[in-house]
């Protein structure tokens, strides 16, 4: 582990609270200023156990940034309108710049994913106006085509770009997650697409290792323990006009069996040696 | 389970020998002749235990057709130019028109993912003499992006377009594969240009199913089973001037505990219900 690194160099760290997702809300946050690190993106359950107001006044107080809320979406769920406005509140309550959309899946039996996804391009548009009222800006994520049929049918970049541009740049955005992204030959031209016109929202960072674990969903690298070409992903968005925040957000089980300042340290070494 | 098809219903199915990968290869045959089915696609392991001679003669004299055999590329592994030229002479032995390449993933360690897909290009541009030598077409593959870093670096119908078009096209074609790209928003037009070009040389069919198991190596579901468009996709490759056979693969750790002949007949099924 490297010794404190300096405030420059962590400037535009931000931990993302999934990484650690077991470490508590308040410990996470003192941990955060402990290391140095200067911003955190929040998750909606961690942050509606805590208490809303309370989450809002404990980063505040800590003078943490908040990069981004997750997760509104799931528009193929019941409620989808009701809940989505809620987050965008929420969001706007914690000073959150960035609501990160996750589109859901298929409906459950449907083959149609061209409906589906003009479903997630109706229900965004449905929501700009109250994103817009709230100051938040929504961004719209690909996940990996993995998760195509059961949690997200926007797959790759271009087809986030596809459905944010309908909208002002100031509503809606995109999430560029290296994650996601990585096996793309196109990321790059969409990652100049979206920077020109100033669509990048939020950009994460998580590296790819195999094998995959059943259901595919904790199977994620710190940076630096896989084959993600990330330092080119930061290059590319920084070309492409991105000055924001860079989460690491990573899911992974034997991660979050982690204590969460050991893994605080070892998301900034990787970061440091493998991203900026 | 349906009666026995007609012959005019079965003209075009094919089996892949992988969706009953326990069904010793000279049953297999029996078993396809007796369905009534005129095709069989081989995979180069259990040809090889058969005998490759032995077994080109099994399927002649059953009459029926081969209409691929698995799997050459794995051009990240030492010694493939010797063994894809086996394969190749593998394929023309047996009369198969298509040798199936699947083209490995990234090398030990590395990230350079644009690297390893050039060098596929200039692997396949090493075997295009002795395959057109042979008469056989490779037919480069794309697999679903999350076999990206250790299985084929080639992720969408796009990319090995893009690496076929270098070459004449009787001797290097792309394989529709719907598992692997059913996600893809792009992949109508670019079965279109597959089209063409005459560049499709192999159509195959499974369905998509979740949870993904660990290693997603064996989560295929047969025709019907899941969420794919798979009538679509027979469309979509027919409307591209696509008059070859249609086999069915389907990899799944269920299926292959199974009975052949009950897979077989489940396969028809499917592929009557699902696909023509």
């Amino acid at each position: 582990m490297s010794e404190r690194a300096g405030a420059a160099e962590l400037e535009r760290f931000s931990l993302n609270h999934a990484t650690t997702k077991r470490w508590p809300l308040d410990e996470a946050v003192a941990g955060c200023v402990e290391a140095g690190v200067p911003g955190i993106g929040l998750w909606r359950e961690e942050v509606a156990a805590f208490g809303l107001s309370r989450a809002a006044k404990l980063v505040r107080d800590a003078g943490l940034r908040v990069t981004s809320l997750c997760r509104g979406g799931f528009f193929d769920a019941e409620g989808w309108f009701d809940d989505n406005r809620r987050a965008i509140e929420g969001a706007a309550t914690l000073g959150a710049p960035v609501l990160v959309l996750v589109s859901g899946g298929l409906p459950a039996g449907s083959r149609d994913l061209d409906g589906a996804r003009e479903h997630v391009a109706d229900a965004i548009g449905a929501l700009v106006p109250y994103a817009s009222d709230a100051g938040v800006t929504l961004g719209v994520e690909a996940l990996h085509p993995m998760y195509c049929s059961d949690r997200c049918v926007i797959a790759t970049l271009g087809q986030a770009l596809d459905i944010a541009e309908r909208f002002p740049a100031a509503a809606v955005g995109v999430v560029v997650d290296t994650y996601h992204l990585w096996w793309d030959d196109q990321v790059w031209s969409q990652i100049d697409r979206a920077g020109r016109s100033g669509r990048i929202a939020s950009f994460q960072v998580a590296d790819w290792i195999t094998p995959l674990p059943e259901g595919v969903l904790l199977g994620r690298g710190l940076p630096g323990e896989g084959c993600v070409e990330l330092r080119r992903f930061r290059e590319a968005v920084d070309a492409a006009g991105y000055t924001g925040p860079i989460e690491v957000e990573v899911f992974h089980a034997d991660v979050w069996a982690r204590p969460g300042a050991e893994v605080l340290a070892a998301a900034i070494d990787g970061y440091l040696s493998n991203v900026v």
